[in-house]
């Protein structure tokens, strides 16, 4: 008789290798829980914050992306421009410029992160508004905000943040959305396709994990590559930096994410033969001006890895990751799931344990 | 005989090996023009700007790195928050987001940045206020700008930005100084303090550039490193990133410069024995707590090269970079020059021509 032992880890994992795999294969039904638990109160919160013109968001990391597409989406919805800051800039700087006409979100998957709190307790004191975007119910954050809603992603094991990201962009999307109805500042039939999108997210997200063994097999070419450049333009600036993220966390690759603009400025002088560029590019305002810049990559030799719904970027691209169409405002939440996937199967092939990178812990709860 | 032929060239770059070498040691006289040429019209261009509340920087490169030097100085003088974006990005997302309220300042060494003069002239059809911070006399931004300051740096023929970015920050100093006074948000004698102290800053430089011998030894034991991170808190961020754009230019060494709070957040996992960190730390509120965040990169074994005026940092250094007395606000100036000079120098050793760097223009007129 084979007697077949289960840890409890084993059983926690469901069957993955590891706890990032599980939580990357879980993003779906996380999406469709933030939706679901957030469509009863995101009225409520964007009627009581929709009079706030200066809104900053504070946040550090993976939640610190989800702000630069929560700013993207304030401004292309709301049409409000809000700032953002890295907690532990905001904490010493902003002292004296804030007040009772501020609304400061803050954005923290464990609602433990040091900088994030001491940043939201100084906007209290201050008399700003605070909202907090947090996934740990009943955590420091929670108690320190006005106002809180959660993510609903469900504990978060893995040190690199996936579905949590994936989720903090849901509830963003949802709250840009309600604004825009409560400020008339987009048009209803715009924001109810956006909606009705909005709910077919989750499936979208199970067609991109549909490219799991690609994206294991590219990572297999390109294991041993020594520096990875990810870049977009407009909402998909906070995908490439999000992307280059993961890949520095786990991969320990040198992995460095900007705006498709500035390449000419300095950064294409790094651009030589064999060089991963990943280029984040969905249908949408700026496609054809990221096309002009994935073709100047290519010029300097880069091996050019897009994403996008466009088959046409087959022409300029060495690896074509498809994507489903989507609209340009929701295609951060699916295109950074490959790039998951793919910080992941390098993480693997290189020998590292994902869920345990190395100098790294889950909250950074200390300054 | 022997004859001696020079080059119009040689002459031009006045015995240095190289117009960028040339354009470093320029530095003390340009910033001295910069005071000298912007000191009559400051206060009127101050008066004109100082009840915009919403003010958005624009610019491409080291002059957006200016921009967030700009951004640090309006809030700590001016008590005002600017939107610092780049030009690329504004172009396209700002449209609906501006009008006559809104003061643009656009920020181009050569006048001629392609996304840069876009930018401002989305800026004028939508009657928000320009003003131009150009090096170029009578570039297009200067004919598009209702207001423009020059840099007064002269002709810059390397093409990684050295004086023109000082002095870039020289007149953005010289108007957040102009803005306190107009609007009554600093202390007098703190202002008169600051702008003596900004007289003294060419004499700073002159100092901070007799690092070069060491420098260059330095540069001589680094020469091999792959990877680089240059790391700041307040308003050394900016330097941090423009340290390490520099070296991305020039030496095409792969580096990244960050906000040292995010060290934690995943940039730490890259840290192994060895990695070079170069940490920017003034005397200046945020002094300690850089202190841990060189700390926790030395625990990992990186090599820490730091910039401070302050000794005791020798102790969780491996080089020390001695750095004169200055006030914070004025230290983005005088501690740019040894990173110059480090890239410089890494350059040249690794067979680079500094001047003129692959795959890059001086000014990016094309989008």
């Amino acid at each position: 008789v084979h007697e077949i032992s289960w840890t409890l880890e084993m059983a926690e994992k469901a069957g993955y290798p590891h706890f990032m795999l599980k939580e990357i294969y879980e993003q779906p039904r996380a999406l469709k829980d933030a939706i679901h638990g957030n469509r009863e109160i995101i009225k409520g919160v964007a009627e009581e914050i929709a009079n706030y013109d200066r809104i900053i968001f504070v946040a550090m990391g993976t939640s610190y992306h989800a702000a630069l597409v929560g700013k993207y989406l304030f401004q292309r919805l709301a049409k409000k421009v809000p700032i953002v800051e890295e907690a532990s800039e905001f904490r010493y700087e902003f002292e004296d410029l804030i007040d009772d006409k501020t609304l400061v979100i803050a954005i923290t998957q464990s609602g433990e992160t040091a900088d994030t709190l001491a940043a939201m307790k100084l906007a209290k004191r201050k008399g700003a508004k605070v909202l907090g975007i947090v996934n740990v119910v009943g955590s420091m954050a929670t108690r320190i905000a006005d106002l809180t809603l959660y993510t609903h992603a469900g504990p978060e094991i893995g040190v690199a943040a996936t579905k949590t990201y994936t989720t903090q962009l849901t509830v963003l999307t949802m709250l840009a959305i309600e604004l825009a109805k409560v400020l008339g500042t987009a048009s209803e039939d715009y924001l109810k396709k956006l909606e009705n999108e909005l709910m077919k997210v989750p499936e979208l997200v199970e067609l991109a994990l549909k490219h799991d063994n690609a994206i294991r097999e590219l990572a297999d070419v390109l294991k041993d590559k020594r520096d990875f450049f990810y870049i977009g333009r407009g909402i998909s600036v906070p995908t490439a930096l999000e992307g280059a993220l993961k890949l520095k966390e786990i991969s320990y690759i040198h992995a460095e994410g900007l705006s498709a603009g500035e390449l000419k400025h300095g950064p294409l002088a790094l651009l030589e033969d064999g060089v991963p560029v990943v280029a984040i590019n969905p249908s949408g305002k700026v496609f054809d001006k990221m096309v002009s810049n994935i073709e100047e990559a290519k010029a300097r030799g880069a091996m050019i890895i897009s994403l996008s719904d466009r088959e046409e970027l087959s022409r300029v691209s060495d690896v074509l990751i498809k994507m489903p169409r989507v609209d340009e405002l929701l295609s951060p939440i699916v295109y950074v799931v490959p790039l998951q996937l793919l910080a992941y199967h390098l993480a693997v092939l290189r020998g590292n344990d994902p869920d345990k990178p190395r100098n790294l812990a889950k909250s950074v709860t200390v300054e």
